[in-house]
């Protein structure tokens, strides 16, 4: 049985990611997608948030799992006893990254192989960041996430205004 | 009449900017070189300070005008009547990350395009943070930026320079 | 008046041709696109048959003009009484040689600028050589290139078709 | 059942090849290394020679079998019941060129995927061209080839020398 | 008499910067390795620290001399006349940058020089950061750097784990 | 005594080569400047005549020394025991290609090593085959090469005029 993981912050999850696990999940046995709860970085969703935004999204893909890890991934990956991570690359921006993360992945475990799967076409310039900035300057997100986790960015949003504004206001 | 925004942190303006605004301004009817108040981000200079800049580089290019806003570009381009973004770009590092967003700036508005300009060779690693940096450590920044932005940040410098040296000395 | 020239060997012209000359149309007063009959390839189509599928492609753009020439291509501005060349960017394989190119362009004549207009997301993996392959090996093109030029590919294969059979065949 | 093509030219296959059958192997329920029979490259090998030399260094591995074709991937993919094309990526130059030929491949089939593997770091800079000039020119391509394509190598240059040796001289 | 510098964070030196220093200090007469006290990064280990742990890794390297420096880069090299600048380039991810870096301190003192060295194929994926986050999520750093910083790192760690451990819960 | 090796086909040699030359010559003790005799390629200058030109640039630097061969790169290495290879990098294409090739040099004989220079900034767009194709077609290389070699590339071209020009038409 082939289990492949396919780790991310998913802060939030976009079209983007979701056309990667829907590709994924024909290619293997089992996909467990996994929320990285990435102590360095400071997220604008909680892994929680996170979690139900992203089990919102597969709920219809039916050998996907979720879960969420604080640690390496290769030991994540062993404990579910899955020797795949799966990575999805556009066309600008991530395989340089990537490539380097995969080869230290590898040394750290050589029996963990990573694949990479292209982002479709339409969704090459869509990030999570993208989509954050997007939706904190007001602007339309529509087509760029599911629509659960559009609601749910602008509800976000919507309880950081008051704070927000005041620290986007640069005063001259 | 062709409205081109050409917009930017300009913190400060160099003369790799002063190039491109030079160029873009004989491709269109009329240029707007826009101050982006990036809250994200905390400048060197204000945004003030940024425009009082800009305004002194280019006061003697007819057809260009400045302005600052907070938001989306697109939304910015629509409220002037503007349909094509001036994006400059350098040999190495910038293609990938401009690209990215000019397909998110054509999603979000597909009446808008973007034009992406050389810079001129001679300013290909000359960039606002190279820049900031040189001066801060006390280099020499001639021919980088104008005369004017020369000394503004010799003085931005000078007027940090206790907190800054304080925070610059590493205790071991 | 800004008038532009958009290069290219067009052979034959594409869909991802077709979305730069619309809007690249849009940017300035006239657009020349100029088939280049550079000797040292031997194209599939003869300039004239190039020219042909071209004009058939722009005729309701009305401020495009084409023509075809043999040599720089800066002269081929001067006579035109052109300063701007056009250039397709597609998101991957194109940056690189374009610039050097631009650089050399502007070195012969400094009076000329580039500017690099995307390819729309949808054709980015649409050129020439790949439709040609495809269309060699019986693959389908349908909404590569204009239904004019598929038809033309066809015929052009067809042509070639006991010629090239024979020199496809390897013998082992 | 997942039934994979991993298509190449193999003229002669590397270790590097052999390192990503290995690898896709793992992945797929069966895997299927085709020669690509391209008509426009004149290969050093026959595809017979490349077949034999391919079938003498996969034997060993259960779940692959071999093939060779002429025409479009997508065409033999159908014909064997495969939904997955496996590519090797190098951590220089092979990305981008890779990512159009997966862009037009779901294009001409959106059923169909691409996967890519990273080719092992110890390979990296290891492609079939390198291998036949550092062998046309006397070096040592121990390690870089498996040592039943090594003594075909050597064959094959030698009976090609008296020929190559007289388009070698360079008169001046 | 060749004498050359090579500058980094080295927070900690790893086996890709000492195989860099090896190569180097037989191109030159004498290598400096300076540790840049850079004060906008808060870096893992004091300079003092990082002084000691590269003091340790190059004892045995003749002709390398180290150091510690603020400032400009080209004011260090001047001091020390010095006029080579030494850089490491792993496969991925550091060209532009350094490209960048080169051109402006030519630009700052044409007299300078930099040469290029590539970091040998094992260590292409190891760096630092990396090598602080995996050793920061308690995984095994051996052979990517030397048995002496490898003690030192999991130390640190292990005094920072009170805290950090706390840092890293993140709460939902 | 440092000995190093500064391959190229320098068909025809351009100011950019000289720079390189130059800079390197500075580095190292003595420096061979070496025309490839590239059995697969047809260069537009003999192999004498790329020497001839290359001794005129070269015949004030003092260290440099030149040569040609037909082989492998390490064997033109021992054979003036020489072990650094030189390499110019330009800003844009050169990277990713001599990486590999510095890779495999490395393979071949580790004792070797690869050192690269940047191109000077204004000789970035500079190459052989750009200043062949501009004097080709009648345009202007002032400044990208020696007098010597401007006046060379006009009597080549001359010489060919008949026999080219009648290649350079394309019967539509």
């Amino acid at each position: 049985m082939k289990i492949a993981v396919y780790p991310g912050s998913f802060d939030p999850i976009t079209n983007g990611h979701i056309d990667i696990i829907t590709r994924a999940s024909r290619l293997v046995d089992k996909l467990i997608v996994a929320v990285v709860k990435n102590p360095s970085k400071t997220p604008l969703f909680t892994a929680g948030e996170r979690m139900e935004m992203l089990n919102e999204s597969v709920k219809n893909i039916k050998n996907v799992k979720t879960d969420n890890f604080m640690g390496l991934l290769v030991d994540f990956l062993k404990k579910h006893k899955a020797d795949i991570i799966v990575k999805g690359l556009r066309p600008v921006s991530d395989f340089e990254f990537e490539y380097q993360m995969a080869l230290m992945n590898r040394k750290l475990d050589n029996k963990m192989d990573t694949i990479f799967l292209m982002t479709s076409n339409e969704y090459a310039f869509v990030s999570s960041s993208s989509v954050r900035e997007i939706a904190c300057l007001g602007g339309n997100i529509k087509g760029l996430v599911p629509p659960y986790v559009e609601k749910r960015l602008k509800q976000k949003y919507a309880s950081l205004s008051v704070e927000k504004k005041r620290q986007q206001i640069e005063v001259d």
